[in-house]
C-alpha cells in the first residue's frame, strides 16, 4: 500500500510551481485535496490510492478498482474541514454503498456551504491497522519552518504530546523525534501490537520537512492521520496552506562579517562616550568613571558638544574630530539625540553603537528606533541595545556601562535581554566570586541580537560557557543555526523567560495548534544543542559551575556519601537530572567494602556512615578517582566531630588535587549537610574545582546534570 | 443498562461472607465472576446483565433475553487472563454467533491450560459508547487500601495516568479524582463526545471503595473496563484477588495516649540522662553540656554507674534511684546496655525514652530493636529512635542532643528521618535565622513516628508549621489520618525521599501496576492537605517562609514591578505554582497607571519601570494592599541609584506596616535583582515579615505558592 520513499525528481520544481501557480491564479490560499497528493507523491511522502470521481458511478468504478473498503470525501476549495461538512464517509463496502455515499456527501457540502464549488468526490482506499500519528509543519514567525510529529487520537490532543524540529530535518533528527514525546512506547508496540516502521516513519518526516523548506508558499501542511504499520507509513489525509506573501528578508550577515565587527566591538583599542560628562550622576559620567576605574587600557575619547576635557581625559566636539580610529561608541546622551549622533557614527566608519538611552520601542516610541536601525544599516554600523546597562568584557578590563565596574575575570559570559535580570548577574557574580569573560545587556535587541553573541564567543578564548536570559528570538533560525554550531564547542545555557505565555501565534492548523509557542522553543533549544535553564537560579548557578567541572568521560556516575539520607535524595536528583548511577561491579564493590565499616553500604550510593574520620572519605574518593570505570563523582557530607567541615573540604580538595596531577580529573560535586561551617567549606571546595553546596542535595546535581546534557548533545559521550 | 447505586442491604454481610467462605474453602485467591457480580450487586456497582451458560443453547437463549450484541466470556477459577487464553469474543449478533462461540471458547481455554476447571462461559451484555476507564484497589502495606482511579487505554497505561485514594473515599474525594488525572479533559467530553456523567462515576468509586474497605479479604480489585456514559457508568469486567491471612495489628495508640506522652516527651520538666558523662567528647557529655547550656530551666538527672556528680549536678546509679518523676529519659550509652537500662526506665514508669545510640536495626541488628521494642511496649514506654541526634524543644530552651545547641526560638517544627538532613536543618535554620520550636530527630522509627509528631505538634502552641523529612511511613494510614487533621489547623510539608525509586510493592493487579509507590506517596499526600516539598531548599525555605506569610483571604495575586525582566519571570513562576495572577479591573488599572510613567504597563504584572523613585514603588504597593479585590502581592525589585536596595527595603517595610496598623495583612513576597546589597535589603524585608529572596525569581513564588496551597487543602479558600 506505501509507496516507496523517492528523492524528488529533477521536474519536481516546475511541477510544483505549476500547482501552486494554479492555486495563486485562483486566489486559494489551500491545495485541493488532489494538488496536495500530488505534492506528496513529488517529495515520496506515501499516500494511499485515490482518485476524483465526478459522479457516483465513477465513484464506484474507482473503488471496485482499488479494492473495498473505501473513503469518501469531499473535494472543494472552500471546504477546508471536510467531517464538519458531514463531507467525509469511511468503511464503505461496496458498489452499491459508494453509489449512494457520493450522493449523501454531495447534499451535506451543499447544504454547508451553498456558494462551495463542489469539484467532486474523492474516493481512497482506506487504510486499516498500524499506529495513527500526525506528521505536520508549520512556519513559526521567528523560527520558520518547522516539522512537527506526534501521536494521533484525543487523548494525545490533550495532552499536546507533540515535538517539532526546525525545516529541513535529517534522518538521525528525525527518528529523534520518535523517543521524546511522552508516549514513545506506543511506537515500540505494547500489548502485542507491532512496533512501527520507524525508518519509513523518518523518512516520512524528512521528506514533509524538505517539501516544506522547498517550497516557502507552503506556510501549513497536516497529515493526518499517518497510518505507521510494521511495514511502512502512508499519509491518510492531507492538507496544504499556503501563503503567496513571502516574508520579508531578515538582515542576515556572514558569520566573517558578525566576527569582524563584534570583536572591535567587544575588544575595543579605543572607546568614544558619546555624552560623556564631568558631573556626578550623569550616566555620561558613570560610564567614564567605569572605564578608567575599570582599568580599560586602550583609548577613550569623551565626546562633549562644549568640553575640552572630562575626567582628565581630552575631549571631542565629535567622533569624527577624533584623530585616530574608534572601535564602539557608547552613548549615554537622550533618545532624541541618537540619530545625530549615529550618523556620525557611520561616517566614522565606528563599527559599533552601544545605545544606553532608553525611549525607544519600549516606550512605545517604534519609528525612532527603526530610524535608527536605517542609519545603522545605510553606515553598516551594528547597534547594540537601545534600553541597555551595556557590557562588560574583563578580559580587557571594559566596564561600558553605567553601573558598578565588576572585575571577577573567569570563563563565563552571561548576556540578558532584561535590565534587572542584568543587575541580578552582576550581584550574584559578585556574591559568589563567579569568574565572568562578559556580561551584556541586549535591550530591545534593536540589531545585535544572541546569535551576535553566540558567533563572538564561540571565537574568544576567554569564555567557555554563555549563559543568556532571553525573553524572545527575533530571528529563531539565525540563533538555532549559531547555537547548533557553538554548543559543539561551548556549553549555551539559556532561560527563556515567559515561557508558560502561549503567545499570539496564528495556529490555524493542527499541529499548530498542539504545538504551543514554548513547546517549540523547548524542541528548538534542545535540536541546537542547548542546556535549557528552568530558573534564574539555574542558569546563574550553571554558568558558574559548568566551566568550573571537566567534561566526564563517560556516564557512569557514583554516589559517595556520609550521610545516607542524603544518599537518597542525592539518588533522587540523579533520575531527575538523567545521570546514570553506576551499577557497582562486584570487585568495585568489595573494594570500597573495605574502607567503610561493616554495616556501610557499597552499591551505589557508597555509604560510608557518618561516624567515619576524614581518612574513609579520603580513600573511597580515592578509589573513585582511580577506577577507570567511574565518570564522575557526587559527595554527600554529614558535619561530624570526627570529621568537621574543614577538615572534610581539605581532605577532599587534597586528594583530588593529587589525582589531577596524575592526570585524573572527574567531575565532582558535593552537598554538604551540617552546621553553617559547611557554607565555609563549600566555598573552600568551589575555589578548588569541586562544585559544592550547602543545605541542598538537588543543586549540586543539577549542575552536574547540565554539564552532561552539554556533553552529550555535543557528542563527546 | 445500569443499575442503581444501592446502599448495601442489612443481608450483606453475610451473603459476602458466603462468598469468601466457599472461596476458602476451595483454596482460591481469586473469585469467579459471577462470585465478582455478586459482590458488585451487593455493594451498588453497577453491571451489565449477564448470566452463566453451561451450554452453547444455554448461552443463545440467554443472549436472545437480554439482547444483542453480548460478549463471551470464560469462566474459569485458573484462568485469569481471559483474553491470553482466547477465552474472551465480542461483538456476537446472533444466536448461532452466540452457538458457535461458546464452543470455540471452551476449546481454546482447554487448550490454553488443560487443568483448568471450566465452569462454563458468561453471556454479558454488551456495552456500547462512553469513554472506558478503570476503577481499581489495591492494598498497600503502608497506607492499606487505596482505590484507583484512571481512563482505558494503552495510552493511559503508557503514561501510568492514575490516581489513588485512601479508602473508603468520600463522593467529594472521589469526585476529585476526575479531575487531577492528566487527560482529565477527556471526561468533558472532547471532539464532539458526550461529558461522562461523574455523579455516577463517583458513586461508583464510592461504593467500590466501601467494598474494599468493609471486606479485608480483597487485596486487589480491577473494574476494567468501566464505560463512562452521559447517562451512567457501568463496570464490564470484574477481577477480585483474595488474601485470608490479615495483616498483623498494628501498634496504634490513641489521640489522647499519644498527646499525653508527646507532651512529657517532649515539653518535660525533668529528664534523664543515662550515660551521661563527665568527659569530653563523650556522647553523654555534649547531651549534659547542651542541656546545661542550653538554658533548660527543669530539673536534669544524670545516671551513671559510678558518678555522684557529673557537671556540678548530683547523678544517680539508675533512673530507678531518682526520688521525683522523670518525663523522658536520654540515652546516651552503647547499643548492647539499652534493653537494661529501658526495662529500669520501664520500671521507674516514665513516658519516653530518646535512644540516640546506633547500632540497631541499621547496621543489621533487627532483633536487638525488635528487643527493645517489646521492652517499651511490655512498660507502655515510647521509644524515639535508636539512630538518632536526639530532639530540640526551643520553648523549653530544651537541646536533648549531642549535636551542637540551637536557640533561634520560633515556629516552625521540622524533623528528619536521617541525621545528616537533620544538620542541615540545624545549619539552615541558624544561617537564616530561622525561628524554629522544634527540630526532632526520628531515625529507625521503632515506634514514635510521624504522625505522634504530628498529633504533639497540632496541639503545640508554639508550632505553626509542620515540615519533615522522611523516607518511608512505617504506617502510612496513621500519618494520613493525622496529616488530614492537623493540616485543617497548620501547614504540613513533606520532602519524601527515595521518590524515584519504584521500590519492591508486589503489583500482580492492573491497577497496583499502574500505580507506582511514588504516584501513591503523592496522590496520598495531597488527600491528606500535606504540601509536597520537591528539593531539600523547598521543604527548609517552606518551614522558614510560610509562618512569616499571613493567610491568603482569596485567589488574587498582583506582580507590582520595576523590572520588566523580573515580572516575566515571577509570572511564569505564579504559573509553575498554580497561582492566579488576577485580571486587572479598569478602574485599579486607571489608578495604578496615575502613579507609573505613561509607558509603563498596568495590567498585570503592574510595570512601574526601572528609574522610579522609591514614592512609585511605595504608592503601587500601597493601592496593591488597600484594593480589596487583591489578595495577595509578589514584588518585583530592580536595583538603580534613584531607588537602592536598601532604600526600597525600608520603603516596602513602611508601607507594609502602615496597613498591617489599619489591619490590613496580606501575604507579600518580594524578588530582589541587583548588586550584592540586595541580599542585606532581603534580610531586612525578611526580618519585618516580607519573603524576599536575592538573584531569584521562583523563590519567594514557589514560598507564596505553598503558602497558597495550604489555605486551599485547608478550606480557607
Amino acid at each position: 500500500m506505501s509507496i516507496a520513499v523517492a528523492e524528488p525528481t529533477g521536474g519536481t520544481k516546475s511541477e510544483v510551481q505549476k500547482i501552486l501557480a494554479q492555486a495563486k491564479a485562483e486566489g486559494r490560499t489551500a491545495l485541493t485535496a488532489p494538488e496536495a497528493k500530488t505534492l506528496c507523491e513529488l517529495y515520496g511522502i506515501p499516500i494511499p490510492q485515490e482518485g476524483l470521481a465526478a459522479s457516483a458511478d465513477q465513484a464506484a468504478e474507482m473503488a471496485q478498482d482499488m479494492g473495498f473498503p473505501v473513503v469518501l470525501k469531499i473535494v472543494s476549495p472552500q471546504i477546508l474541514h471536510k467531517t464538519e461538512a458531514g463531507g467525509v464517509l469511511v468503511g464503505l463496502k461496496s458498489a452499491d454503498e459508494v453509489r449512494s455515499g457520493f450522493q449523501t456527501i454531495m447534499d451535506n457540502a451543499r447544504r454547508y456551504d451553498p456558494k462551495a464549488e463542489l469539484l467532486g468526490v474523492q474516493v481512497q482506499q482506506m487504510l486499516k491497522g498500524g499506529q495513527e500519528v500526525i506528521v505536520g509543519a508549520v512556519t513559526d514567525p521567528s523560527f520558520g519552518k518547522l516539522v512537527a510529529f506526534g501521536l494521533g487520537g484525543i487523548l494525545v490532543e490533550v495532552l499536546k504530546d507533540i515535538t517539532c524540529r526546525l525545516a529541513p530535518v535529517s534522518r538521525d533528527e528525525a527518528l529523534s523525534m520518535m523517543y521524546v514525546i511522552q508516549v514513545a512506547e506506543v511506537l515500540k508496540g505494547v500489548r502485542g501490537a507491532d512496533p512501527v516502521d520507524r525508518n519509513a516513519l523518518a523518512d516520512l518526516i524528512v521528506n514533509v520537512s524538505r517539501l516544506v523548506d522547498e517550497v516557502p508558499e507552503i506556510v501549513e501542511l497536516d497529515l493526518n492521520p499517518v497510518f505507521a504499520r510494521a511495514d511502512g507509513a502512508t499519509a491518510a489525509d492531507v492538507r496544504v496552506v499556503l501563503d503567496f506573501e513571502p516574508a520579508p528578508p531578515r538582515y542576515r550577515p556572514s558569520e566573517e562579517e558578525i566576527l569582524a565587527k563584534m570583536n572591535r566591538i567587544m575588544q575595543p583599542d579605543a572607546v568614544a562616550v558619546i555624552g560623556a560628562s564631568a558631573e556626578d550622576g550623569k550616566i555620561g559620567n558613570s560610564v567614564m568613571k567605569n572605564l578608567i576605574n575599570g582599568g580599560y587600557k586602550g583609548q577613550i575619547y569623551p565626546i562633549h558638544p562644549k568640553a575640552d576635557e572630562i575626567l582628565g581625559i581630552k575631549a571631542y566636539r565629535s567622533v569624527k574630530d577624533v584623530p585616530g580610529d574608534i572601535d564602539v561608541a557608547v552613548f549615554a546622551i537622550p533618545a532624541k539625540f541618537v540619530a545625530q549622533a549615529l550618523t556620525e557614527v557611520g561616517e566614522k566608519k565606528i563599527p559599533g553603537a552601544v545605545l544606553i538611552p532608553s525611549g525607544f520601542a519600549e516606550t512605545g516610541n517604534v519609528e525612532g528606533q527603526k530610524e535608527i536601525v536605517e542609519i545603522a544599516r545605510r553606515y553598516d554600523v551594528r547597534l547594540m541595545g537601545p534600553n541597555i546597562y551595556g557590557f562588560y568584557y574583563t578580559p580587557k578590563n571594559l566596564c561600558a556601562t553605567f553601573c558598578t565596574p565588576f572585575d571577577v575575570k573567569g570563563r563565563a559570559a552571561l548576556s540578558s535581554q532584561s535590565g534587572g535580570i542584568g543587575m541580578a548577574i552582576i550581584g550574584f557574580s559578585r556574591s559568589t566570586k563567579m569568574g565572568v569573560s562578559a556580561i551584556v545587556g541586549l535591550g530591545n535587541k534593536s540589531d545585535i541580537d544572541e546569535d551576535d553573541l553566540l558567533t563572538f564567543f564561540e571565537h574568544d578564548d576567554n569564555t567557555q560557557v554563555v549563559a543568556m536570559h532571553l525573553e524572545d528570538l527575533k530571528d529563531g533560525r539565525a540563533f538555532a543555526e549559531a547555537a547548533k554550531r557553538v554548543s559543539k564547542k561551548k556549553p549555551v545555557v539559556v532561560l527563556k523567560a515567559g515561557r508558560t505565555s502561549l503567545g499570539a501565534r496564528a495556529a490555524s492548523s493542527h499541529t499548530g495548534a498542539l504545538a504551543g509557542n514554548d513547546k517549540i522553543y523547548d524542541d528548538v533549544l534542545r535540536q541546537s544543542g542547548v542546556i535549557r535553564a528552568r530558573s534564574l537560579q539555574d542558569l546563574l548557578q550553571f554558568a558558574r559551575g559548568i566551566p568550573v567541572l571537566p567534561t566526564p568521560k563517560g556516564e557512569n556516575v557514583v554516589i559517595i556519601t556520609g550521610a545516607g539520607g542524603s544518599g537518597v535524595l542525592l539518588s533522587d536528583a540523579c533520575v531527575d537530572n538523567g545521570l546514570h548511577l553506576m551499577s557497582m561491579p562486584a570487585d568495585l564493590d568489595a573494594a570500597f567494602r573495605k574502607f567503610i565499616p561493616p554495616f556501610g553500604a557499597a552499591g551505589n550510593p557508597v555509604d560510608i556512615t557518618g561516624g567515619e574520620p576524614p581518612t574513609t572519605y579520603r580513600n573511597t574518593i580515592k578509589l573513585g578517582l582511580e577506577d577507570d570505570r567511574i565518570h564522575a563523582l557526587i559527595l554527600g557530607y554529614w558535619h561530624t566531630i570526627i570529621t568537621p567541615p574543614m577538615v572534610f573540604a581539605k581532605v577532599v580538595t587534597e586528594v583530588v588535587e593529587e589525582m589531577r596531577a596524575k592526570g585524573i580529573d572527574k567531575p565532582i560535586v558535593a552537598s554538604l549537610a551540617g552546621d553553617v561551617q559547611v557554607e565555609e567549606a563549600s566555598e573552600y571546595l568551589y575555589d578548588h574545582g569541586i562544585v559544592a553546596y550547602p543545605y541542598t542535595t538537588e543543586m549540586p546535581v543539577a549542575v552536574l546534570g547540565a554539564k552532561y546534557r552539554w556533553a552529550r548533545a555535543a557528542g563527546l559521550l
